[in-house]
Formats: C-alpha cells, structure tokens, sequence
C-alpha cells in the first residue's frame, strides 16, 4: 500500500468537490504559544468526512441503487451530499433517537431519508435489508482504504498551506481522520490521537495490543463515539508510533467555550477535543515546540439558529 | 493626510496586539461564482473595531484616569479589552438594554462596567460626566482618524494575503471600517457599501450631498446603527467615488442563516450584511468580475453556548 499515491490521487480526484478550508494562527486559551488550526469544520457538511466519502464515490464503481447507511450523524450527511452532488442516490436510515437538528442536516445535505423509530441498531437493520434487496452501496465511516486516503488529503492539503507544526493533534473516533493524517505524515510529524475518557477505542485498543471493544459515552459520543477503533487506524498508529493521550468531557466542553469566546468559531464537542488536550495539560509540548490541532466539526445540537 | 503611509504605521503599531484573520474561499449560496472572504470575526472581541482601539491606544497619550465610553456593543467591548491589554482602566457605561448578552461581552474584556438603567442617552450622560469629572479619555467609534487607520489595516493585512478581488463588498454602520478600506485601496479596487435599508447613513448622506441624520432600527441596528455617517468616511466615499447599495431584514437574515448552514461561521447580521447584497442581487458582479466580503462581526444575541 503506498499511501502517498493514493492521497495524491485522491486529492486530485476530490479538488473541486470539496472546500480548501482555510488555516489559522490562533493563541490564547490561557496558553503561552500559539497554536495552527485547520478550520475543516468549514467543509461541506460540516464536518472532514465529505472527503472520504467524495474519494470513495469517485474510485469505484456505484450501482444504479445508489448508496445506503445507517447513521444518525455526520457521516450520514456526508454520505448523502456527496452521492447528491454526483447525481447518486443515497437513502440514509436515521435513528429517530438521533434528535432534530441531525435529521435536518441530512436531509438537507439531500438524501432520501427514512427516520426509524427507535435506535442506531433498528435503522441499521433496515439499511441491511435495503442492500441486500436492491444491490445499493455502503461506505463504511473509517474502515476503508478509500475513505482513509479521502481524510489523508486534509493532512496534505494542510502541508500545501504552510504547516509548520512539529506536533498535530487529532480527536479520535473511529481512526479516518487521524488514519488519514498518519498514513501522510508517515513519521515526519508527529501525532497526537486524542480521545474522550469515555470514548477511546484507539486507546483501549493501544493497551490490548489489538481493536477491543469499548464502552462509549460523553459529551462528543455522538461524532466520536466508535465501539472499535478501525483496523488500518490501529495499524498505522501501531507502525508510526502515534501517541495517545485522553481528555475529560469537562476539559472538552472548556475548549468548546474557549473557542466561541476567543476565536468565535463555534464547533462540536468532537471539534474542540483535540484543543481540550493542549488546555488541560494532557499533552505538554516541549519548549519550542510547534502545535497545530485540527477542528474537524462543528454539528452542533441544538442549531444556533434553528 | 497620507493615508497610505497612515495605515502602515498603524499596522506595524498593532501587530502582535490584533489577530492576522484568515481568510477563505468561499462557494454556494446559489451563486455562480466563489467569494474571497476575510473572517474578521474572528478578531479580538469578535470584530475588526480592536484595530482601531489599538491604533489609538497606541499612537496617543493615554492620560492616568484611562479611557471612558458609553456602549452597550462592539465599540465597547474592543476599548475595553485594548485597554485591558495595555493596562489603562477603562470605565464603560453600558445600557441596561443592551441585554445580558452584550453586557457579559463587554466585562469579559476586561472593564470597569457600569450599567446604567434605560436607555443609550442615560450612559452616555454618565460617561460625558466621568469624562469631565476625570480626564478620561473617550475614542471615538468611526470619526476619528486613528480609528479610521486602524480599521483600515484589515485591508492593507488583506493584500498582503493574496487578496484578488476587482470589488469588496463591506457592511457600513457609522464608517469606519470602510473608511479605512477606501484609504487603503484608493480607487484601485472598487468598494461597494452596504447598508441595511433601515440603517443607511451613508446612501442617505450621498443623496443629501452631505451628512444627514437617519432612523435606524432593524436586524442589524444594534452595530450599524449610526444616526449620521462620519465625515471622514464620507469624504472618502466622494473622492473615491463607492458604490452604495441597501439589503433588506429579510436578505440578511437569510445570508446570515446561509453562512452558518454552508460554512459553519455563525455571524451577526452586520456580519451577513455583505454577503446580503450578493445573494438579493442588490450588487451583481459583472461576468468575470472577482468579489469579496468581510465577514466583520459575530457578537450574537443569545451566545449560541450561553
């Protein structure tokens, strides 16, 4: 696998459908060094995951039945928005328990959506059934090489802006972003995964030696909270030598506010995660040393102007 | 008054007291075309008016009693936070009417805050009497040339970052923003005001051939609200010969809902102003003609974390 190619590939493939997001020179935050952030909760839909699922869209073949999942969240949305671009169907089955304001962002990102009563695993069963009857597609969220090489062009693109960072951190949900990033950086800069005390799959799985199962809850569980981390994440974070470091919901609610407050950009819980690391101590960097976080989304609940 | 040589002073003043804002291309909002965006929002005190607190700050005696202001917006939030910053005591008399919200934004600056019961008038009346009874000094909002410069370091910082536009399009309230970016480009690149239909000083004072006063009210009354436009912004509108157009409530409102619901940048409607008259039509760029907004306020009531 030479994962340099294929981010190559898939940012030339994705140019155009997706948002340059902008970078930015942020300090404060109680902090004595400034800090470079990538404003990608400015992508489409909010959130870095319209770049996998374009680069998926565009390297493979899609049925006539278009695309199918299960989601109640932003991979949901971006899912929905990219096959709607490419002129694709995409029928999402939502949990009704995914509230309001989730079930609005994917229908408006354009997708036949169908709100199932009940929980992630009732629309998941439903998505199941509907593939299996029409032949439609699924992309999976983190797990695929496609969708991996789609969140690697963050880093990439990154680099192509000036990054001068000796450190990036990332929040972790399921492993695409951050997977992304260290298949890019291959060693060259160093990561920093971070997770959410009570969602930290990537961490558990760092302890075990293998993907485990852990429990998910918290503030941010609902971008970040995967019950395994993905394989080719573990692999890479395995290969480069990744650190781990965990925050409290406290210290990522305190990055949240901290971001309105100073920079106002308002962000998800998932989206101030990484910065919650550099607020809380979790991750000190040495003197001199150059830090960059990533805000990766910002779907917020309830909708500020809903 | 060379202008040009004004505003470089006054960048080198408050560089490293002000934030280098991103900028950003941006697509959608059923336009045809992308849009350079300078997100000044993300300034200190969530818009571009620190500049110019700074730039007097910087450039003028301070006398030992500090500064006085009667605000109950964006003006007083940035003279008390530069002041703060700069460590003079800034005593500002805010209007009970100006809600909790932009209260709590003017304290967390950094001021000695006194809300005074009513209206705008009653503040000011406190002010004018600490200001006679102290030496306190006041900085005047838009109608002052230190102001004016400061505010137009956001244009000259603009060019520096690569900006390429024929034609900025810049919301208005008493002038200074805008004043300053008629300084800075000169006639080199057009400017295009906008103003509210229900706060238009500036189109009402090119018609009169002079400053007159205006009603205000409206979405955005509460940060472009002025009563008359400054003389120096006007001035500069002759000379320089700016476009002047109007938006209604409803336009703003809706590239305000539009700028959330497309980038993630949650503004106030004077933040949305500009983008208003794209989106209406109100100024239609020729075939080919490049544009760009700034996004120049994100003080919204309520604090969407409140």
């Amino acid at each position: 696998m030479d994962w340099s190619e294929d981010i190559r590939a898939a940012a030339q493939r994705i140019a155009g459908h997706v948002v340059r997001t902008p970078v930015a020179a942020l300090n404060g935050f109680g902090l004595g060094y400034p800090i470079e952030a990538k404003l990608e909760h400015m992508q489409h839909t909010g959130t870095f995951k319209a770049r996998g699922a374009f680069n998926t869209l565009l390297s493979q073949d899609v049925p006539e039945a278009g695309l199918v999942a299960a989601s109640g969240g932003n991979h949901g949305a971006a899912v929905a928005y990219a096959a709607h671009q490419l002129g694709h169907k995409a029928r999402i089955y939502v949990p009704e328990m995914a509230g309001p304001s989730k079930i609005s962002l994917i229908r408006d990102a354009g997708a036949d959506l169908v709100v199932v009563p009940g929980e992630y695993s009732d629309a998941l069963e439903q998505a199941l059934a509907y593939e299996a009857e029409t032949g439609a597609m699924q992309i999976h969220a983190y797990d695929a090489p496609a969708t991996v090489a789609g969140q690697g062009t963050l880093a990439l693109e990154w680099e192509n802006q000036g990054l001068q960072a000796d450190t990036v951190l990332i929040a972790v949900g399921g492993g695409g972003l951050i997977g992304g990033a260290m298949a890019w950086f291959d060693g060259q800069r160093r990561v920093v995964a971070v997770e959410p005390e009570t969602s930290c799959a990537l961490h558990a799985a760092l302890e075990a030696g293998e993907p485990v199962d852990v429990d998910v809850s918290g503030v941010a569980a609902n971008a970040l909270g995967a019950r395994k981390i993905g394989q080719i994440c573990f692999d890479l974070a395995v290969s480069t030598g990744a650190d781990s470091v965990l925050v409290s919901d406290a210290a990522i609610t305190r990055a949240q506010e901290a971001l309105w407050r100073e920079t106002r950009q308002l962000v998800e819980p998932a989206g101030a995660t990484a910065l919650a690391a550099l607020m809380s101590g979790a991750y000190r960097p040495a003197p001199g040393e150059k830090v960059a976080v990533v805000l990766c989304g910002a779907n917020i609940t309830p909708d500020p102007l809903g």
